[in-house]
C-alpha cells in the first residue's frame, strides 16, 4: 500500500482555497499511484477555527468540502479532518472528525475523543468527545483512524485524560495507526512530539502515518514534521518543518524499519525560521504585501527588520528612523546601516515638532510638574503616529519589535511602541533575541556590532538605559521564565536562589502589565507559554500584585 | 433551621480580603442565630481566577482560606467553594469544589460536575468533573450541596451535558439544595436563572438556596439576585441586583411557600446598573479612583461621562473637548453644557497645533496623496496622547466611549478613539444607547437634547456623518445582532428580509475588523454575547471576508 502523507497550509474559512488545495494533491497523488492520501486536522476550515465553528453556515460550508472530496476519491483514499454536527441532542453540538473517502463513499468516520483544553486550545468548548472507538478496512489492511490529541495519553506522568482511545481500537488488531494533526510549534515541540509518538508505536507495535499541518494562523504557527514510524520504534521518515511538501511511502517498507531518519532540532533555527513562516502567513493570508516599522538602532528593530525582509522581500518592507531629542546619534547611524545593508527603503522623520507642538498644547494641563514617564511616553506615542499614518496611507502594516521580556514587565508605551499589528519578537526573551542576532549574523554581518553590544535603552530621556528600571536581562529572564513558562510561584523561585525582594518586584509588574498586553499585537507564538490566547490571566486581580 | 445568604463581592487573587469579608459575615450571622451561612462559587479566591489556577501557589493560598474558615466554624456551618487539588493523577489537576464547614471539621466536599466551557467560560481548561456525588446530613436535614452550573442541565431542549448531578443525589433523599453560584449578567440572566432553577425544583420539590457573587471581574459582571425558591416551584425571596447583602431564612418558612417575591427586571434599568457597578469596581479593586475621557459633544461620550460619575464620583471625574479644524461649533457647547450639568472639569484642548505639525512633519512621506481616512486618524490620535498624557501625569484612567455598533464593524481608529483602558459602552449597540440616554434623562436632562439628537457624526472631515459610511443604525443593528447574538449565517439573515448586498458587506466589515477589537480594552458586558473574552475569533481568516 502507497500512502501520501500531505503536510498543507490551511487557511482557516477559505473553504474554497483549502478545498482546491486538497483536489490537486489529490490528483496528484493518484497520478503516482498512491492508494490513500492523508490531510490534517480540520483541513476543510483550517486549524483552529475558534468561534467560527458557532455557525452552523460555516459547518455547512465544511460539508460541503467533505461531498466534493468524496466525489473527488475515485481510486483513492482520502483521509481528512473535518467538523461534524454530532446527532445526540445532549453534549456539545459538534465533533473533530476525521473521515475516510474511497470510491466516492464515506467509508469511515472517528470522532476526536481527547480534546485538548489547554494553553492556545479550545477544543471542547466546541466538541462532544467520541463514545465509539472503530478501524475501518481499506484495501486489505485495518486502519486505526485517529485525530491528534488521541495518541498524546501515553507514556505521561500526569496524564491530563482518564482514556486512551487506541486501547480501544486494539481488540480490533489494526495494521497501522494513522493520526491527522494540527499540532502548533514551540521550540521544545518537535522533540517531545516525537518521544509522544514513539511511546504510541512501542506500546501497540504497529507503524504510525502522522500527517501535521503546517503554517501560521495569526499567532499560532504549525511547523509540520510529519512523520512515519517503523514498529521497530524508529523515525522511518520525518517531513520538513515549515514548508508545504507531500510525500509517499510504501507501508511495506516502513514495515520493515532500520531507519532512524530525524531532523537538526537547534532551537534558535527553529525560532527563526517560524517566525518567517508567521510574518509570511500573516501577511500572505491577510492578502497584504507590505510591512513598516520604526527602527531605532537597537536590536530588537534590526531583527524584525531583517525577519520581515526574508519573509516578504526587501522591496515590501520600508522602515522608518525617528529620533528624539534624546536619541543618540549613533543610533541613526546604526539603523541607517542596517537599512543600506538590506537594500531597503528608509525615511528619517525626527519628531521633534509635533512632540513639542503636545508640550506647548498641553502646558496648561501638566501644571508644569517634572519631565516622567509623560514625556517619554508621548514621543513613543509620536512615532506610532508618524508610523501609522503611512500606514494608512500607502498601506504597509505596522509590525510590533517589542520582546517578551518588555512585555512581561510592562515596558513599553501602549498606542505606542507597543502599536502594531503582529508581535514578531513578543514571545522572545531578550537573552534569546542576542542568540538570534548572532544565528542572523552567522555568515555575513547584516545587523550592525553597535546594534547588538550596545546597553539596550528607550532613549526617551537623557542617557537612559533599560538597566535604570530593570535588572539586567540575564537575571530577569530567568525569573520571568520561572513565572510564565513553569507556573512557578514566589517562594519556589526564591529558593532557587534568587533575591526575594526582586522575585516580588518582578512578579508584580508581570501581573500589574496585563492591562497592557491585553490591548497589544497578536504575539508570534515560539515557545511553550506565549503571550496572549495561551496565558489567561485577569487584569483585576490582586495576587502577587 | 435558619440559613444565612451572603452574596458579597470577591477580589480575583485577593485571598486576605475576601477571607475577611467572610469571616466577618460569618460573624454577623452566627451573633443572628444563623445554623449556617453560604457563601458563593471560588470564593476564597474569586470568580473566575483564569491562569492564575495553574499556580500551585495560588491554590495554596485558597487552601489556607479554607483552613481559616474551618477554624472559624464554631456553632455555625460554612458553605464555600473554592479550587481543590485533584488528587488521582489521570485528568485534570484542579476540582472546582464546594466545602461544608462545620465545628473546625470539613463535614463535606461536593466537586463540580458541569463545567461550562463556552462564552466567557473556560472552567474544563482547569477543572476535573466530580464523579461521585453525595449529599450531607446537617444539624438533621440532609443538603445536596451543588455549585452554579450543576443545576443548569434540566429542561433545556438542546443540554450541553449528558448528566444531571442532583439526579444522582436524589436517591439519597435531600431535603433541600444549596447552590454556590458565579452566574454572570447579562440582560436577560436574571429572567433565565429564575426559569432554570424553577425547572430543579419542579423536579426535585424540596427548596433550594441558590447564593451568586456580584461583582465586576475586569468585564465580567456578576449580578448577585440569589434566590429562595419554596417547594411549591415559587420564588420565596430573590436579593437585590448588583449589591452585596446578606439575607436570612427560616428553612421551615420557606418550605410553606406561598409567595412570590420577584424583583422588575427591566433591560436598560438592568444594563444601566451594570455598568455602575463594572465601572466601580474596575477602579476600586485596581486600587484606582480617577478617570478622564474626551467629551466630543455626541451621545456615547455624554453617557460614559454620566456613568463615570455616577460610579466614582463627580470630583473623581475630568473631560477633556478637543475640538478639531472639523469640529461644529455646537459640539463644543453640547459638551460644556454636559460637564456643567454635571459639575466636573474640562478643559478645552484644540488639536489643530499637533495636528498641523504632523501634516507637516508627513509631508514627504504623504507624498500630497488626497484627504482620506489617514488624517482623519491623526486627528483622532492627537486627541488620544492628550489624553493619555493627563492620564500619565495625574493618574486619570482613560475611559473608552466606543459602542458596539462601532467595534463590531471597525468604526472607529486603533490607538486612537479606540483607546482606553475600559469600554464602558462597547456592549450596548446605538439604538441601545438612545434608550439609555432616555432613561438618564428620565427625571431631569441631564444630556443635553441636541447630543441626543443630531446625526451621529466622527466630525474628521468636512460635513462627516455615520450614514455616509454605515447604514442607519436601526437597520445596522438587527443584522449585527443576528450575526454577533445570535450566529446566524448571511442566508439566515438575507432571508429575514434583509438586502443581500448590505449583509454580505456588514457581516465583512465585521470580521475584518477582528484586529482591532483584538487591541481595545475589555468590554463591560451587558449582553449574552459580549466582544472579548466570550466571542474568540480568527484574525487572519476568510470567512465572509
Amino acid at each position: 500500500m502507497k500512502i501520501a502523507i500531505a503536510q498543507l497550509n490551511y487557511h482557516i474559512g477559505n473553504f474554497d482555497g483549502n478545498l482546491q488545495k486538497m483536489l490537486k494533491a489529490t490528483a496528484e497523488a493518484k497520478s503516482k499511484g498512491a492508494d490513500l492520501i492523508v490531510f490534517g486536522e480540520l483541513a476543510t476550515c483550517g486549524y483552529p477555527p475558534r468561534d467560527f465553528l458557532e455557525f452552523r453556515d460555516f459547518i455547512r460550508l465544511a460539508d460541503e468540502s467533505i461531498d466534493q472530496l468524496r466525489e473527488a476519491s475515485v481510486g483513492i483514499g482520502i483521509a481528512v479532518g473535518s467538523p461534524t454536527i454530532n446527532p445526540v441532542v445532549e453534549g456539545k453540538d459538534l465533533h473533530n472528525s476525521v473521515f475516510l473517502l474511497y470510491n466516492q463513499e464515506i467509508l469511515h468516520v472517528q470522532h476526536k475523543t481527547l480534546l485538548p483544553t489547554y494553553d492556545v486550545f479550545d477544543e471542547y468548548r466546541y466538541f462532544e468527545p467520541a463514545n465509539k472507538h472503530k478501524t475501518v478496512m481499506f484495501k486489505g489492511k485495518r486502519i486505526a483512524l485517529t485525530v491528534c490529541e488521541d495518541l498524546w495519553n501515553v507514556g505521561n506522568l500526569n496524564p491530563l485524560y482518564k482514556v486512551c482511545p487506541m486501547d480501544m481500537m486494539m481488540p480490533e488488531k489494526p495494521d497501522l495507526i494513522i493520526n491527522v494533526s494540527a499540532s502548533p510549534f514551540d521550540y521544545n515541540h518537535a522533540a517531545e512530539r516525537i518521544e509522544v509518538l514513539r511511546e504510541n508505536v512501542k506500546r501497540y507495535n504497529i507503524p504510525l502515518f502522522y500527517s501535521n499541518n503546517i503554517g501560521a494562523q495569526t499567532e499560532i504557527i504549525f511547523d509540520g514534521g510529519s512523520l512515519i514510524f517503523s514498529p521497530d520504534g524508529q523515525v522511518y521518515d520525518e517531513m520538513p518543518y515549515f514548508v508545504e511538501e507531500i510525500r509517499y511511502y510504501q507501508l511495506e517498507d516502513v514495515m520493515k524499519g532500520g531507519y532512524r531518519r530525524e531532523q537538526a532540532k537547534e532551537k534558535i533555527t527553529l525560532i527563526h525560521d517560524a517566525i518567517i513562516l508567521g510574518l509570511k502567513d500573516y501577511f500572505g493570508k491577510l492578502g497584504l504585501k507590505k510591512a513598516i516599522l520604526g527602527l531605532s538602532g537597537g536590536i530588537d528593530s534590526a531583527i524584525t527588520t531583517v525577519m520581515a525582509v526574508r519573509a516578504l522581500g526587501k522591496e515590501n518592507v520600508r522602515v522608518v528612523l525617528m529620533p528624539s531629542p534624546f536619541s543618540s546619534s549613533h543610533s541613526v547611524e546604526d539603523a541607517k546601516a542596517l537599512a543600506e545593508n538590506l537594500g531597503i527603503r528608509y525615511d528619517i522623520i525626527p519628531i521633534k515638532d509635533p512632540y513639542e507642538s503636545f508640550l506647548k498644547t498641553l502646558e496648561g494641563v501638566l501644571e508644569g510638574k517634572p519631565f516622567d514617564v509623560t514625556e517619554e511616553n508621548i514621543q513613543a506615542r509620536c512615532r506610532a503616529i508618524i508610523l501609522m499614518a503611512i500606514s494608512n496611507k500607502h498601506g504597509n502594516i505596522l509590525l510590533n519589535t517589542t520582546n517578551k521580556s518588555e512585555f512581561a514587565v510592562g515596558y513599553g508605551t501602549l498606542y505606542g511602541d507597543l502599536a502594531g499589528g503582529l508581535s514578531v519578537l513578543g514571545d522572545i526573551y531578550k537573552t534569546e533575541i542576542y542568540l538570534l542576532a548572532d544565528y542572523i549574523n552567522k555568515d555575513e554581518k547584516i545587523i550592525p556590532e553597535n546594534s547588538i553590544n550596545k546597553p539596550p535603552s528607550a532613549e526617551l530621556r537623557p542617557n537612559q538605559k533599560d538597566s535604570d528600571s530593570l535588572p539586567e536581562y540575564h537575571i530577569l529572564d530567568p525569573i520571568l521564565y520561572m513565572y510564565i513558562e513553569r507556573r512557578l510561584g514566589p517562594q519556589e523561585i526564591i529558593d532557587m536562589g534568587y533575591d526575594e525582594a526582586l522575585v516580588r518586584r518582578i512578579l508584580k509588574l508581570v501581573n500589574i502589565s496585563e492591562f497592557k498586553r491585553h490591548q497589544t499585537a497578536p504575539v508570534l507564538r515560539v515557545s511553550p507559554k506565549a503571550f496572549g490566547v495561551g496565558r489567561r490571566m485577569p487584569i483585576v486581580g490582586k495576587y502577587l500584585s
